[in-house]
Formats: C-alpha cells, structure tokens, sequence
C-alpha cells in the first residue's frame, strides 16, 4: 500500500517508538515525485540519531518546552505537513493548538502535558488524571471545531485498541446469533455492546519478550520507553467505571462531574494489579495502568436514557503485563519508594526472537464468556517485518500509521479519537505489521478459579465481574 | 568444632534444606567410635536420594501421614536419637510429641500441619494461622514439662534471625551510648527494646541469587522449597502487632484472645507487600510473608505492666525480596488465582556464583534510624564452605546445625523456641556458614523517601514507623 502525501512530516521524539515508525512512514508514504517524505526529527538527546542518519533524515536535539516549542516547531510546518508527536514530556494539548493555527496535520500516541504535569503537587490529583487531559482534548476540539486532522492518543493502546474492540463487539455478535450490522455511529455501538450485555472490557496484554542480559540493580528494562511507562505508572490507577459496578474500592475517588465516566482510585498504577486473560497465556496478573482508551472506550460505549443518564456502561480499562524484567523494574521501583532507578534500557536489539506481545481487547459477558480480539506478534515477525523494531514497538508503530494514513487520507477532520475513526480503515492499514490479529473465545471469570482457601471479604458481591473480584491485593 | 553425639538421625525430607545440612552434621558430630552418626533419611519422593548415596546414607521413600508416622517412625529411634523434620506437610506437634514419647530429641525448621492444614476451608482462617500453630505448641510445651529437647521453628528464620534481632539490640543499645548490660531473660530483653525505643523489627531479607536458564512459564522458581514457599505465601499475611500502631489495615483481623501479640491480614502474604530496608540492597520492597518468628519475637520483647497489660511491643514481620525468579513466579502465581504452577525448579547447581541473600533483623527506632543485624553470603562462599548448598540453604543448614548442637548439648531442655536459647552460643555454632555476619546503621524510614505526586491519604499519621507507611500498595 501507497499513500500520496504531500507534506513533508515533522517527529518529536526519536526514541524507541520514533524509529520504529521511521521504516513504515518511508516505506507507504509518497510525494508527487514517487520519494518518500522528507522526515525531520526534534528530539531531546541522541537517542535515534543512529537511525536518522541511515535513513537520511534530519535530525535536532532541541529539547522541546512550554517558551520554545513555537519557535522551533513553527519554521519547520507548511500548511498541508505532519506533526508526529512521539516523545515523553511535550504537551499535546499545546501542539494540536499550533498545528491547528499552521494547518498541519497531527497525530499523537497519548495526551501528555509538559514535564512535570503528571507530578504538580500544586495541582490536585483529578486535574492531573488522564480523565482531566483528555476533558481539555475535548474542550479543544469544541473550540477548535473544523480543521486539519489531529488525531490523539493513536499507538497500539490507546489507538488500535479501540478497534480491536469493535471488532470484537461484532464477532462476539455474530456468536451469540445476534442479527447486529456494523453500527454506523458512536450511540450504535454502545447499544451493541449493552445487547451483548458486556459488563467489562480490559485491553489485556501479555509481554513475554526478554533480552540476553538480565535486568542489573538499579536498572529499568522495559520494551518500550521507560520514562512514558514510569510516568503512566505512577499516575493513579484509572478506569472507566461500569454501570454494573456495584461498590466503589475504598480508596476510589469520583470526579466532580458526577457524570464522569471515570474513577481513579489513590494509588500509583504501578501497585495496581488485576486479573485478566489472554488467549496464550491464560489467566494472567496485569498492572491497572491508566492509560487514555479505559475513559474514551468507556465514555462512547455509554447509554443514555431520555434525561441523559447513563444507564449502561462497561467497565474499561488496561490490564497489562509488561515483560518479565519490567514486573522486577516495577517491584524494584515500588521498594525505592516509586523513584526512578538511575539507568533505563529498552530492550530492542538484544530482544530475543521467541518473546511476543499479545495485545488485545477482552470482551467479558454472561456468566463467564470471555472474548479477545487483538495482535500477536513475536520478534522474529516484528524484525521481519520492519527494522529498528521489537514486537511491542511494531504493534505501537503499526497503530501509528493506521492514525497518519487516515489523517492524510481524511485531512479536514479536526480533532479525533480513535473512536470516532472508521476501525475497518485503521485495521486494514495496520493489518500488515501486527502478526496474528484474531480472535480467541473463552470461558473465564474471575471468580471460576478462585483461590478458596481464604473466606471472602464479608458483603462482597456473587456476581462475576465485579472489579472487586478483579483486583489482586 | 566436633560435638560428641552418640545418638543416630533420623532426616524426614530430602528437599533442598535436606541435602544442605549432610555436610554439616556429617563434619561436626562424632559417635563415641570417633565416627559421624548414622543418617537415614524418610522422605516423600527421589529428591536427595543422590546425595544420600554419595554419602552412604540411609534413603527411604515413604511419605508420612497422619496414619502411618508413628509406624514408620518408631523402629527407627530409640532413647538419644535425633529426629529432624525437613520436609513440608508433616506435623511438627505430632513428631514432637512422639519424640517426647520415644525420648529422642527432636529439630523443626518450622511448625508446620499435616497436608492441607493451612487450606482447610472447614477451619476457621484465625485457627489456621501461624499464631494458632504456635499456640498449639505453647500447649504442648506446657502439658509435656521437662523431657528431651525438641527445638521448634529454626532454621535460618524462623531461627537464627531471633539470635540476630538480640545482637542486634546490644549492638544498637552500645551505638546509643546505652549502658545496657546482656539481658539475663525475657524481661530484660523485652526492657531492652523498650530502652531503645524499637518500634518496628523486620525480618529483612533481600536474595538476589538467579540460574543460568530464565524462568519459563507454568514454573515456580526458587531458592529454596516452592512447596513451603506457596504454603506460607498463601497464609494470610501475619505478623506481631506492635503498641505504637495506631490503626489497624482494613482487612486486618485480631485474634480472639484480645492478648495476642499477633493480627493478619485477611489476603496472602504472597499478595503483601512492604518496604524494608538491607545493608546492600537499600530501601527495597519486600513480601509480608507469615512466619512464626513474627509471632514469637513480638511476644518475647512485650513489656507489660503489673495488671499484665502490655505496654509496650515492637511490630514484627518477615519482610523478603525473594529471587528474581521466585517475584516473577509469585506474579505469574497471583495470576493464575493462586493456584500452583505445574512445574517447579530450585535453583542450586546452576545458581551463579555471584548471588547472594541477604538476611538479618532490622530495627527501626527513634526518628529515622534502622540498624540490620545479620549474614551476608553469595553462592560462591556457600560453595566453598559446603556441598549441595546455594547461599540460602546454607543460611539455614546453618541454623539448623546451631539448633541441633544446641539440642544434643542441652538434650533435657524440653519444648522450646530460638528466643530461649542462649544466642551467642547458637551464633557460635552458626557463624562459619553464615559469610559475612555483621551489623550496619542507617537512617531510613518509610516517609523519608516517600512519593509525593500522591497526596496522602485523609487522616493518615505523621509517626514514621506505622505499618500504613510501610504496605505498598
Ligand atoms: N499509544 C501507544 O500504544 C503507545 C505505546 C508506546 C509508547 N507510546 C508513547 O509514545 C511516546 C514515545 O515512546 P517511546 O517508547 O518512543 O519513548 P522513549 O523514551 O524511547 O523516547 C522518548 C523520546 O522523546 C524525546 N523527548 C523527551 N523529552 C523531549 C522534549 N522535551 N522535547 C522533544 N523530545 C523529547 C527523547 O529524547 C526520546 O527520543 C511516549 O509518550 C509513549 O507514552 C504510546
Ligand atoms: N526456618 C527456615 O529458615 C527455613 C528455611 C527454608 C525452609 N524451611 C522449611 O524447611 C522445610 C524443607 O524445606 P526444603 O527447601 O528442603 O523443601 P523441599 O521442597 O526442597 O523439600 C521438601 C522435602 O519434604 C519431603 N516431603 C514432602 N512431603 C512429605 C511427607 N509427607 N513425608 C515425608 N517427607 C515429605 C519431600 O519429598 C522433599 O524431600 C520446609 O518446611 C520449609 O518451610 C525453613
């Protein structure tokens, strides 16, 4: 597949996730003279510098901050180029806003605020939640209204997560004999989804990449960007919020508009764990990170009665299973008192073959039917398939040129979420690069094989899928 | 050092603690013919059976129950023997107070029930807890009086780490300037701790022992016993409840004796986690894994007043960073609901040389200081000091032996535990396996380094030393 564009394309960030999409974009992009794009990188250190070089491209270490981003972005954006957004620490928010006044397309991987947001002591914790950014994503749209395309928070998760699950609505569907088309709109698939009487969906992954040398003291390895994982980590668990739920967690928190289809509860995501369920692996342990799609997912397969009240919204949010030298960088992280260890190291080169990622969205319904549509992918595939990549990366770049392809391809759409995108699209773009991508059903629940050998806490519920029964302590 | 024992030993296990301590009683007891004793070894299946014959040992392959071990064991000791229990899932009161019977003495790691006796969902969960195990053994201390030695619950900890946590307060008494002479007695200890100001005593262990081949799914890896592991792991969490506490946890249960110096958890230790502190790891988090030295260090160092109120004791827990591969096996185990993993290795032969375990008592007073008292040793002295051993198996082969000296030069001792035994003979005896036995200050708490993009929860103490402040979450 060949994609005509124009522009030339901007990236910020040249680290794991900015050279993994750099052989994609070179490879399904052409200008009017059949050469791929002219690609720059603005980026914080010489991470990827390697990368630009062997591909020709620009490459600046200016590290971007709320005095000089206009400065150094505006002279490098015509009308009609491509903002890619792929660094830890630059406000999106702020971005999309200059892309907008430019008319250049953008296309984001999540909602991040400048550095330091995520932390601000001085700003109280429901503001700094991912529920928060992406309120002030929306209020930009509104007042932004028609204009170039930005799409945000468009990897693998969020981003191709949300059309894994509306791929799996309709093939759990189809299952169950439902006589269900493919609704054309947001209020459709939310009825899709309350039919099918989904009570939850986890975008449930399974990382079992590992490298040659094992995780040093002191060290974070992960398969993708430690300081994003860190970051999202430590910001507090989050979740869209079900209308099935019957008892808030003790340390839940609601936000003010009582409306909000989110909670947080008070503590870092990274001491968070839930179980959850992926065709190869089988009932796992996943961390409840809070990550954009649990809120999206969550708001747009919302319910409304006539007066406006949800009646009908699935619990949503990620359950993840990083690699194993990640679950020890977590619990080493955990015993520093969440403070960053010293040295970070992503595991790309020395990833060996056999390791995959399984990422997918786990639909869960009735008594114990469970459903997972989503990406497998190893790193023998993924180093097949594109270089400079490992298999979560592939996955995470494979979502990314699912969002440039169809910002190009739909360049007037304003500001957009995965959710608003037509996922058959996405999919078929993305399609080439994400391994296996189908669908495994199951029979599960978290209470099937519960461990007995201690009573339950008293007043919890006998339905099966409560978040209380979810959630490891 | 050779100690004159005239009597035969009867080994019930041949697991890794089995095979640890051969070469020690083999090295260090003498019959009255100048030769080591008859060693015959009871055990449940082949593990050990090499080890056995290469040291002529006997080897016999018959798992005890509840119905066959006064049958199998009897033949096999008469009056002066030594029985020692190293196996999992046999009663440590029922070989006890057959040994009273036979009067032979008698060296437990621990005080274990009869298979299935901590799972036992017909009994309540308060009477399948190590406080109620240990209750179980006061009782039997009391009904059988004097009468040959039987040592409960020591090995490395429960065992020598009791040892540890008394060097530990003369050593921290002598740092403070404290003119506090060695304690005669209970009292005096218990007045010690008092003196000083101890608030919180860990069982602080960090071991970061790893194997050549990495831990494969479906497989518990450690470094010693996964069946003991898992067992004490799915315990409810437990621990001595200290009188500077001012809130007790949520899931947190008493004990019907309103006395009892002990609560737990209503959740596996194997799911609890803490931070602790150790000389060379630093701050670190560790599991709050039930362990009858937690109990029984609380209730020795209780001071109570004349009415018989206790007014002051020290929390005391098991706070262990286990190996790489036992965290990544206790997340996988989480995942599958607990339920154990088919497959289990122990990692000995292949353990690398550099791994070491880190082990001692941590006391925790005044503002900010911690001052860890115990035995550093990597696997590579353990290999040099003994065969069959990795650093962990010899910390406990080590106590063992401490504890069997102990037995066979005070053989009419009855019924007793580490803390009534003189410690710096038992260290003695311990200390050429122990590597580098040794105390460290520090000035830590769990607020020092605390994260603080969280705000902290509503009506939470400022006081450093509060279990809140220590349980991750
Ligand atoms: N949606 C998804 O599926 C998904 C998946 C993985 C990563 N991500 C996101 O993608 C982004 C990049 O991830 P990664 O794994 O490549 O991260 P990385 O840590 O490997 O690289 C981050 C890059 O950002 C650059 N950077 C940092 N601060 C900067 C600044 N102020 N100005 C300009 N550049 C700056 C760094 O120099 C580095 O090149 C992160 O925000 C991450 O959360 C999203
Ligand atoms: N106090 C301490 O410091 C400490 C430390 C480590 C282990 N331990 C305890 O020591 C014991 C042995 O530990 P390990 O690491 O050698 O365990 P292991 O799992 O390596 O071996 C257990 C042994 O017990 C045997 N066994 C199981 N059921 C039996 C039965 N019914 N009858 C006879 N034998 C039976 C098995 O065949 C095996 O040889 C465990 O109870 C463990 O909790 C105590």
């Amino acid at each position: 597949m060949q994609i005509a564009f124009q522009g030339q394309i901007v990236i910020v960030g040249g680290g794991a996730i900015g050279c993994a999409v750099i052989p994609l974009l070179l490879r399904h992009l052409r200008g009017a003279d059949g050469e791929p794009p002219r690609i720059d990188i603005i980026t914080a250190d010489e991470r990827g510098a390697a990368v630009a070089r062997q591909h020709g491209l620009g490459f600046t270490v200016q590290p971007l901050t709320r005095d000089n981003y206009v400065g150094v972005l505006e002279p490098r954006l015509r009308a009609g180029d491509l903002l890619l957004n792929l660094s830890v620490d630059v406000s999106s928010i702020d971005l999309v806003r200059l892309c907008h006044r430019l008319d250049a397309l953008y296309v984001d991987t999540c909602i991040e605020p400048w550095a330091g947001g995520y932390y601000d002591a001085e700003v109280p914790i429901a503001e700094r939640t991912n529920y928060a950014l992406r309120r002030q994503a929306l209020a930009l749209r509104d007042e932004l209204g028609a204009g170039p395309t930005a799409v945000l928070a468009h990897g693998a998760n969020p981003g191709l997560i949300s059309h894994f699950a509306k791929q799996a609505l309709l093939d759990a569907a189809a299952a169950a004999g439902l006589d269900a088309p493919v609704p054309d709109g947001r209020a459709g698939w939310a009825a899709l989804a309350q039919r099918l009487g989904v009570a939850v969906v986890h975008c449930a992954e399974h990382d079992s990449q590992r490298g040659t040398t094992p995780k040093a003291i002191g060290e974070f390895v992960n398969t993708w960007s430690v300081d994003g994982f860190i970051s999202e980590g430590l910001q507090p668990a989050e979740l869209g919020w079900g209308t099935h739920e019957r008892a808030l967690p003790a340390d839940a928190h609601t936000h003010a508009d009582a409306d909000a289809p989110a909670i947080f509860l008070l503590r870092p995501g990274a001491g968070t764990r839930v179980r959850t369920w992926t065709p190869k692996a089988g009932p796992i342990a996943g961390h409840l990170i809070t990550h954009n799609e649990a809120i999206s997912l969550a708001d747009y397969l919302t319910v409304r009665d006539a007066a406006g009240r949800a009646v009908y919204r699935p619990t949503v949010h990620y359950a993840y299973h990083p690699c194993s030298d990640a679950i020890l960088s977590l619990h080493e992280l955990a015993g520093r008192g969440w403070q960053a260890q010293p040295r970070q190291r992503i595991l790309l080169d020395e990833a060996l073959p056999d390791g995959h990622d399984e990422l997918g969205a786990l639909l869960m319904y009735g008594e114990d039917r469970v459903y997972w549509y989503g990406t497998t992918l190893d790193v023998a595939a993924a180093r097949r398939l594109a270089p400079h990549n490992n298999a979560t990366s592939l996955q995470v770049a494979a979502g990314v040129l699912g969002a440039v392809v169809w910002a190009i391809t739909q360049p007037r759409a304003g500001l957009v979420e995965a959710e608003d995108m037509d996922h058959a699209q996405v999919l078929a773009t993305a399609r080439p690069y994400l391994g296996e991508l189908a669908g495994f059903h199951g029979r599960w629940n978290p209470l099937t094989d519960r461990y007995h050998g201690m009573p339950r806490p008293a007043g919890e519920s006998d339905a099966p899928w409560q978040l209380a029964h979810f959630l490891l302590p």
